[in-house]
């Protein structure tokens, strides 16, 4: 029987993870960070006040099958309108989806629908039921002292300062109860990987998303980045991404952190830092080969696969786990 | 074996025997005529060139299933985003179609992917590859010698004095050979209902698509609409609407005109004009009874039934044909 797996995040992290696991399971569900405040998605919120769409609809484009269907209808929810008119940078998926929603009045309904038109294998829903924002303390590169906030997640996403943390907007948001369900009914779940400030930290801080992932008997994945971003994450280790993990969820503990080998190579930190989250760390080749910093899904779902496996026999052997895969 | 049925025109009136058709037959193709240039149709022609999408649109929503799923994607296609930003009144199905048309490159193949998309029963086809623009001699109700040319499909909708004819610019645009193959291949050709200058005529004024009308083997079937629209057919009789396509196509011969016996009662002349075009009139109660001016499907798709399996038993019988049906 495949494993139940929800996999958290937002934009081409969470579509990259969400393209691997359909590869390893038949019961999956993404859910999407909904503070996107820019582009296509900030214009379609200022617009009718919908959730932005453009999280969702990559996530929905990563879950079309593999097949020549599946990779047009992908391809034709990501094209975006060129030239410089109204419609400029709209992506079609996004207007879909802002539709869809209108129409049925219901957004989970509306994801639901869209996902079944295109054949979607596995489900996708946003982290909460509310368009969302988020504010940042960002500490000037220049004048350490200097710290300032900074409103909005696409403002946040290229501050070129660095980023401390990340607070929502409103602070306590009604979840997706759909979403906090299938964290609960899950086997298996993913965290990013991601814009780590602005994809996956939001979704450790709607309060009872939180509580979910806390209380769950699912066993938790933690997929750590390939680079660090500009702006964003610039200069954080990898095991200094794990540090603000624990900093936004203090009480989230995880069971396994993904990394790519090269990535952890000198960082002696890591193994430390995932073991204080109460983690393994498993180390694996997962880039793809023609571009290092985008995750190569059928290497991602190798290891997924291993992950999922492995956590079996290891339970089996009373959790005498190795700290290297494969 | 189901006929093989084209139907020809656009707007609601096309929508409306599409709507009809897909109960009698599996292998229908509408084909559309691409000259509006009203609304969002409009809008999409000058931001990117493409066609007009409106019309396939519509003729691509009245061949979605009559089911559930049926229902609700041609709600959705037909969906117009509300307020007054940049994408207000834009149909969804309209964008669906430009984005596709952008990414495939090929405005048939679009069309054919979303019909498939939405399981559409029946296939859509543009009358010609390229944008039309309309044009029409136009008389002063109050000045009968005063004649003006009055340009754009969505003009000449609306014009206010007695439309004379109307032509295409350009004049000679290359048909799409998709389309003329399919009359080619027909057992029968079903033209109007539909606003009778903008979205009927259109498709006799593209010269090979007229020729393939002309020299096809298939049956022809004219359906006259429920009313005279305000403007564009105001005061013209059902017999004068017959004098307007010979007028536009003198080459054309029809089989079967069919009307609603209340709207013919009162014109004594319908009866020699359809004789005229080489066809026998079939008059039935084809308006729907909550609303006289539209088109009801089920009662349309009855006398098409009907006229498909009369003009068998008439063939056999010599051509024996009864002036009204049932």
């Amino acid at each position: 029987m495949s494993p139940r797996v929800v996999a958290l995040g937002g934009g081409h992290g969470l579509a990259a993870s969400l393209a691997a696991l359909r590869r390893v399971t038949d019961d999956l569900t993404g859910i999407v960070t909904v503070a996107d405040n820019g582009g296509s998605s900030g214009r379609l919120r200022e617009e009718f006040g919908i959730l932005p769409p453009g999280d969702l609809r990559m996530a929905l484009a990563a879950l079309c099958r593999d097949d020549e269907w599946g990779r047009t209808w992908a391809d034709i929810l990501q094209h975006r309108f060129s030239g410089d008119g109204p419609l400029a940078n709209h992506a079609l998926g996004n207007l879909l989806l802002a539709a869809t929603w209108d129409q049925l009045g219901d957004t989970v309904k509306g994801l639901h629908l869209v996902g079944e038109l295109l054949g979607a294998q596995g489900r996708v829903l946003p982290m909460a039921a509310v368009p969302l924002n988020i504010e940042a303390d960002v500490r000037s590169r220049e004048e350490p002292g200097d710290i300032s906030v900074i409103r909005g997640q696409a403002q946040v996403a290229k501050a070129s300062g660095q980023v401390l943390n990340v607070r929502l907007d409103p602070a306590d948001p009604p979840a997706c109860p759909e979403s906090v369900a299938a964290i609960d009914d899950a086997d298996w779940v993913v965290i990013g990987p991601g814009s780590w400030f602005t994809s996956v930290m939001p979704n450790l801080l709607v309060p009872s998303l939180r509580a979910a992932l806390v209380r769950t008997t699912a066993r938790r994945v933690l997929v750590l980045n390939l680079v660090a971003q500009p702006g964003e994450t610039e200069g954080l280790t990898p095991s200094n991404h794990l540090d603000v993990l624990a900093a936004h969820a203090p009480d989230l503990r995880l069971d396994v952190v993904v990394a790519d080998a090269a990535m952890v190579d000198d960082d002696p930190l890591i193994v430390p830092a995932a073991a204080r989250l109460g983690a393994r760390l498993v180390c694996a080749e997962v880039a793809s080969r023609s571009d290092r910093d985008q995750h190569d899904p059928e290497r991602l779902a190798t290891v997924f696969a291993g992950v999922f496996s492995t956590a079996r026999v290891n339970a089996a052997f009373d959790e005498e786990e190795p700290r290297t895969w494969p």
